[in-house]
């Protein structure tokens, strides 16, 4: 199993590859009513209920070195997300799949960040006549993968504070297990810790009880256990497999360098085991495209990871 | 004073009038950066954040009969909305009111539902560097008056519940008076109001207190007072208004429906009083326009309101 030093110098290379890339979808790519366009071009209708109202639901799976991590997992939350809120996935799982295998393989991007978004659609649910159908609308866009912590920083740990200006939506209003993009308690946090010189914000129930954070869950070690808050937080996939590490190292005594060391070291295996993630076959890219109109960049399809050209 | 038939009848004459008119930002004109389009065709960035995390306020002035309603007290409130969340208007006041005149003259809607929405722009405060200057967007649209209720419904009354699946998020969460749009609590409202045969939620704070609905502060009258919730929901323009017509009736005693009817009628009253609104000027639009490329479309601008060719 590799160390942290492994994983991020092979990161890094990978990273370094990417970067002298002349793919134009390097930077990002986004699907949007079926057309693949680069994602800073990416637009959506103004009266999309989804910016209207936030009327949506999403999901964030991930890429690593080549292979789609756990995405099965992102698709089953995804799907009892549209279902809690009443919405459909617009598209057969399958098929929503397909696209993104193809948008990664398309960009190039070996480590990335993937989003789905599902909205409500034009139709607002006020003035909605009971019955009528809504037309969901689904949005994707894949870019290099974003870090909530830095590697450089979490070789030493970040810094996070109790939040004491804001207190967490409460499930009784808005429901954290249907992950949400309503972040305006997420982000008050994210001002209050940077105001108090910190990074992270950590926020309570406003019962004393720990809930989450700006897009993370909170694990704490204390006395060789794992602790992690049960209620009033979304049900975080990497959360999931911080557990199914812990598990398989029969982790439930320990100091917490080492234990955090355990968890670290055997999450980043997980990314190569294929109970978890699969490998995505890379179109190799020859010479530069000129293509820069938003269609989708033509390539070879081959098995297996290819370095682009 | 007009009666609500008067008010209602004078505005069925109004619509029709636009309903015939081959404009073609009858249905809607958005203002998206520095352009005029038709509303149907106005788009934002996919990774505005606005959309990305809900991080905006916004406001909803209104146009009656062809006269700006309070637009300057939607204004201050929308400059404070901003500064309680550390964004700034993008343009000066005064050439945002230019352009919303601008626009409602060249759509021709003399009854219109207007919206500005100032989001953070296209950097997210997670991963912000403090100090780093944030660029926030601004987009603006005109569309014919959305009623909360119905002319039809006003005249009867229409059926609330107070829902009992979701109460409202708490103002240690978000800020109700920062005008948002994080509905996930009243779209549950609005779901919950329609499994029990009504139309409106009235959303209480989880302990027993009314806050408000979707989209509309709750106003009640017993023994002829009127009461209102103060904490926990959004000081209203409109539950303003309410204030300054009983105010000047000296309401304090007598029954619901009188008192309801006073209101009413005081209200629409306030739509041609020069304290509270001011009167647009319309473009004369001559033949039919065959530009229907987004472009604003020409017509000679009149004092006073004019009817449309």
């Amino acid at each position: 199993m590799a160390s942290m030093d492994d994983v991020f110098a092979r990161y890094e290379k990978r990273l370094a590859v990417l970067e002298k890339s002349n793919n134009p979808f390097t930077k990002g790519i986004a699907w949007v009513e079926g057309e693949l366009v680069p994602l800073a071009e990416a637009r959506i209708p103004l009266k999309d209920q989804g910016f209207m109202h936030s009327d949506l639901t999403y999901d964030v799976p991930s890429v690593w070195d080549g292979r789609f991590f756990r995405l099965d997992d992102h698709m089953t939350r995804l799907e009892v997300s549209c279902a809690k809120m009443r919405m459909k996935l617009p598209l057969p799982r399958e098929e929503v799949k397909d696209i993104l295998v193809d948008m990664v393989a398309k960009s190039g991007i070996k480590d990335a960040f993937v989003e789905l978004i599902i909205t409500r659609g034009l139709k607002g649910v006020r003035g909605h006549t009971p019955g009528e159908e809504f037309k969901n609308n689904l949005y994707m866009f894949i870019e290099p993968y974003v870090w909530v912590m830095d590697p450089d920083v979490q070789r030493t740990g970040g810094s996070a504070v109790v939040a004491r200006t804001v207190r967490r939506i409460p499930p009784g209003a808005v429901d954290p297990t249907v992950k949400n993009l309503q972040w305006g308690d997420l982000t008050r946090g994210l001002f209050e810790a940077a105001d108090r010189g910190a990074t992270y914000p950590f926020l309570t129930d406003g019962d004393a009880n720990l809930t989450e954070g700006s897009g993370f869950n909170v694990l704490l070690v204390k006395d060789g256990i794992i602790y992690t808050p049960d209620r009033g937080v979304l049900h975080g996939v990497t959360r999931k497999s911080v557990f199914d590490v812990a598990r398989a190292w029969g982790i439930e005594g320990g100091k917490l360098g080492p234990i955090t060391k355990k968890i670290w070291d055997g999450y980043w295996a997980l990314h190569y085991d294929p109970k978890y993630s699969f490998e995505i076959s890379y179109a190799v890219v020859n010479g530069t495209l000129s293509n820069g109109t938003g269609k989708a960049a033509q390539g070879i399809l081959q098995n297996g990871a290819a370095t682009l050209g």
